[in-house]
C-alpha cells in the first residue's frame, strides 16, 4: 500500500495510490495520515478498502509529506562505507546519530531554500525508516515488526553549518525544507528486499548520486534496535539512514546548490521527488 | 503569570497561579497551554482574568510539562564559562547547538529513569526560553520579542551515551524522562533581570550546582537571534540555554546519578522541580 497526503501546506488530506497509479482520497476512513493510523491493525484497515470506490484526487495537485505530525527525526551518519570514505571519515564501529529539526519537514516536490548567506548547501538522498509501533529497548529480532513501511528523504545539509560552525551537525541539517519527505509511505510488505535498493540523485539531470542499499553498513533492523536502546521510537518517527557515495562536498572541486538548480531523487520502489532549488527571500 | 499543566500525562489541564499560590482553571477560555496560546495577544486575554473568579485545582495534582506539543527541543551547549572549563573544553566562539528528542520531555516532578546498562547519568539545571511567535533570522534587537517566557528544564544527560559512543552529543541527551520541564510557564514581564537569575540544583539534599545567569556567555536575545539564522524558532519551542558548573562528570571523582536520589532544581522566579531517579524496568 502506498499511502500519502495531498493539499496545499498545513491542509492535507489523506489518499492512496491505485494499481492504475491514480491518487485516491481516504478522507471517509481517516482524518489523516496520523502516528496512530500507522498501526498494522489500522493499515489492515485499509488495506481492505477497493481503490475503486475511493473518490479520485484531481491530478496535478500538491503532494505533501506523507506522515502528519512527525515527532522526531532522527539520521544515522556515514551508514555507506564508499559515503564515509568520500567524507574523509572513518567507517563507524557503531551507528552515528544525529538529528533534524521537525520543522525542516516539507512535501516531496517543495522547493528547497537556501539559507540566507548559505554557500555550502547539499544533498543526500536516503532511505527513510517510518516507524509503525512504539519501539523501546527492542532486539534486533522484533526489530521490524516496529516499522509500518519506508520512504524517500532528501537529509538536505549545509556543510559549513554542519562542520565549520562549532558543535554538532543539528545546526547544517534542520534548516527550513531541509527534509523533503515522500512521495509516498510504502508499506512494508511491499518491499521485497531491503537490502537491494536501488538509490538515485541527479542535479540538472546529472546523475550525482548512485547507490544501493546493499552496501548499507548497519542494516534496517540493526538501527530500530540500536535507536530504540537511546531513546522510544513512537509511531510516525522518521528515521533516516544515510547516503550512499556522490554529496557534492566530496566532488572535486566541490559543487553545492544554487538558486535554480533542480533535484531529482528516487529509491526503488518508492517513488521520486523533484525539487527546486531558490534562495532565501523575506 | 505563570502557567502550569496539571493532570495525569497526557490528560493535562490548564491552569495559572493565583496571587495567593493556589492553582487556577483555565480549561473554561482554553482548551489546553498550545502553541498558539503563546501568542502576545492571546496570552493578554488570560492576563485580564480574575484568578478569584476561576475553579480552584486541588493540591496535590500531578504537574505536567507546561507547554503542550512541544515541536523541537533544541540547546545550546557549555554556555557557562566555568561550565566549560569543568567540562575541560575551550569557551566556543559562537554557541554550540545540539537537540534533545522531544520523546524525552515529561512533567517538571516526574520520575527521571536510569536507561538500562546507563552508569553515567548527569543532571544539568537550566533556563528555558519558551517561544511565543514565530522567528526567522530575528535580529538581536528584536529577539525577546518572539519569547512568551521562561521555565527550569533539567537537561539529563548520560555522559558515556553523550561521548563515548561516536556521532553526535544527540545521543546521550534524548532518552526518555532525560527532560523535565517546568513546573511553570512565568511569562516574560515577570522577570525583571534575565542576566541576574540564581540557578541551583541539590541531589539528596547537598548542593550540586549552585550559578547564575550572568555568568553566561551567550545571552537570552543573541541566542534566538542566532539560532533562527538557521531554522525557524515556533511558538512552543524550547531553547535549554546552557548549564552552570556543578554537574557530576565535572566532580573528582565523577559521581552519577543512581536509583532512590532526589534532584531538587530552582530558578529565581520559576519555581521550583523535584525528580525522584528510578532504575529502568518494564
Amino acid at each position: 500500500m502506498k499511502l500519502l497526503r495531498y493539499g496545499p501546506p498545513g491542509q492535507e488530506k489523506p489518499a492512496l495510490v491505485a494499481a492504475d497509479g491514480s491518487l485516491r482520497d481516504l478522507s471517509v476512513h481517516v482524518p489523516d495520515i496520523s502516528p496512530w493510523v500507522l498501526d498494522p491493525k489500522a493499515l489492515d484497515e485499509l488495506r481492505v478498502l477497493d481503490p475503486a470506490s475511493l473518490p479520485k484526487v484531481e491530478e496535478g495537485v500538491r503532494i505533501g509529506t506523507p506522515i502528519a505530525n512527525i515527532g522526531k527525526l532522527i539520521c544515522v551518519g556515514l551508514n555507506y562505507a564508499d559515503h564515509a570514505k568520500e567524507s574523509n571519515l572513518p567507517v563507524p564501529s557503531e551507528p552515528v546519530l544525529f538529528m533534524k529539526a521537525t520543522s525542516a519537514i516539507c512535501g516531496p516536490n517543495d522547493a528547497v531554500i537556501i539559507p540566507r548567506g548559505s554557500e555550502k548547501t547539499d544533498w543526500e538522498v536516503e532511505l527513510g525508516i517510518v516507524i509503525g509501533r512504539k519501539a523501546q529497548y527492542v532486539e534486533r529480532e522484533q526489530a521490524l515488526e516496529h516499522v509500518a513501511g519506508y520512504c524517500i528523504v532528501n537529509d538536505v545539509s549545509e556543510r559549513a553549518y554542519q562542520l565549520e560552525r562549532g558543535g554538532t551537525w543539528d545546526k547544517g541539517k534542520g534548516c527550513d525544507t531541509f527534509a523533503p519527505i515522500g512521495p509516498w509511505l510504502v508499506t512494508a510488505d511491499e518491499i521485497a528486499d531491503l537490502r537491494n535498493l536501488d538509490m538515485h540523485l541527479s542535479v540538472n539531470g546529472e546523475t550525482r548520486q548512485q547507490g544501493n542499499t546493499r552496501t548499507m553498513i548497519f542494516s534496517i533492523d540493526e538501527i530500530v534496535s540500536y535507536i530504540s536502546q537511546f531513546m522510544t521510537l513512537n509511531p510516525g518517527d522518521v528515521i533516516c539512514t544515510g547516503t550512499p557515495p556522490g554529496v557534492g562536498a566530496g566532488m572535486k572541486p566541490p559543487q553545492f546548490l544554487k538558486a535554480g538548480d533542480r533535484m531529482r531523487l528516487s529509491i526503488s520502489g518508492l517513488g521520486e521527488q523533484c525539487q527546486e532549488v531558490v534562495a532565501w527571500s523575506r
